[in-house]
């Protein structure tokens, strides 16, 4: 039986779908729990703080979750910045929102508008024409562009509202500039994932609903797969991939380890 | 030496470089109204009215303009939405300014929130990620999308800041779906100047420093082309293409006409 020392988990479509619990959730962290491993919640999340996701798992879904084992993709592009960039250059201008705004405090970076280092551009509910088109001159001037993730659309009570790949597509089409992106599917999240834990690469298995986004992220950060089938992703999607996911399993119940 | 009864021509660039005269254009355009041919200045402008657009060709630039002379992708829009909707079915939401919203009002179309028969996205100064998410849901829902223009970028005295095509691009990917573009390099703006000028293809040439938008939408609308080398597209850049354009002369001096 498969035995892991670490669980990077995504949420939306795992952990629950929107606003209803997914039953077997809070079972299978509680299992996790029980077995001493350690649990990391990835998300493409960029506006929420860990502190407003983990009260969400904790209140809302019944699973009582710390803020330290919550892992946003805010937190991943302060953690990628943190290692890339030098004492002096450390300035960044951003479209987002509070949850990447800390994020990027937190990692001792200071905003401007003029010249900045680096634009990050995240989902922001408040944009305007103006943040974009600050993100976008600076870039034409030379600041490193920097996209929180790709996706395109997200879920909310009003429909499959834009998301914040939409606005990193605009002001990738406005600048010719593509972005260094962060978030799944790409690895950036997935190697800072594994820093911050202190983990080996196959100590730890990537937990998700979405073949897109979770199995290929952690395919590219060679870590193994766990697809769940309570989301997004359709087995029939999935058998015509190239590559399969190490594990898949219709509900989290049916994951039996060590 | 060619004659033609129409001329179709560009402004930024051919007409004007942003402030600055371009001392061959209003020569260009005293000779051709002495030979009596018909004018029309076709723009990917969409902000603007013919108004504003014949304003500051004469006020500006010393090319006294009669707002029937201009056309605006704003304009190209409404007579393309005339034509093709019916009776019943004339309800818009726009992402754009007063330039794109009269002209719609002047095709009789009205305005709803709630789903509109077509969503129109062009140049919108005042964007908010409100205006973007009602664009995107009815889009999803079925409304119709319409692109006024695909231009990346415009210049104005901050710098290159994001043109029409940039928010066209943000809703594509918030939706999945292909825009109907209007503006140059499209056929639709050419094909509309011309219903509205009652002219035949062969008797009309249109007249532009840009390849990629002006000489592109005459080919495709099978409409002989001038490029003029006093703004964008360079000799060496045209000369790798394909396809040339009719004629081409570095300044509008050198074309001559019966």
């Amino acid at each position: 039986m498969p035995s892991y020392k670490g669980y990077f988990i995504d949420l939306d479509g795992t952990m629950y779908k929107g606003k209803t619990k997914i039953p077997e959730a809070a079972a299978f962290i509680k299992r996790l729990r029980e077995a001493k491993c350690e649990l990391m919640f990835v998300t493409n999340n960029s506006t929420k703080s860990p502190d407003q996701v983990a009260a969400n798992l904790s209140n809302n879904h019944d699973i009582l979750t710390a803020k330290e084992e919550v892992y946003t993709t805010a937190l991943a592009t302060a953690d990628y910045l943190n290692q890339v960039a030098d004492k002096q250059h450390r300035t960044v201008y951003t479209v987002g929102e509070s949850g990447l705004n800390d994020a990027l405090i937190g990692a001792g970076f200071t905003f401007s508008e003029n010249n900045p280092d680096y634009v990050v551009v995240g989902l922001d509910s408040d944009v305007t024409y103006h943040k974009l088109e600050v993100a976008v001159l600076n870039i034409r001037r030379g600041s490193k562009f920097i996209g929180t993730n790709a996706d395109s659309n997200l879920p909310n009570e009003r429909g499959m509202v834009p998301g914040a790949g939409s606005l990193v597509k605009m002001v990738e089409y406005a600048t010719q500039v593509k972005p260094i992106m962060i978030g799944k599917p790409e690895r950036i999240i997935m190697d800072m994932a594994l820093k911050r834990s202190g983990l080996k690469r196959d100590e730890v298995i990537m937990v998700g609903d979405n073949y897109n986004t979770d199995v290929l992220a952690g395919m590219g950060a060679e870590i193994d797969t766990l697809l769940v089938y309570s989301g997004l992703s359709t087995k029939e999607q999935v058998q015509t991939k190239a590559k399969l996911p190490t594990y898949q399993v219709d509900t989290l119940d049916d994951w039996k380890f060590e």
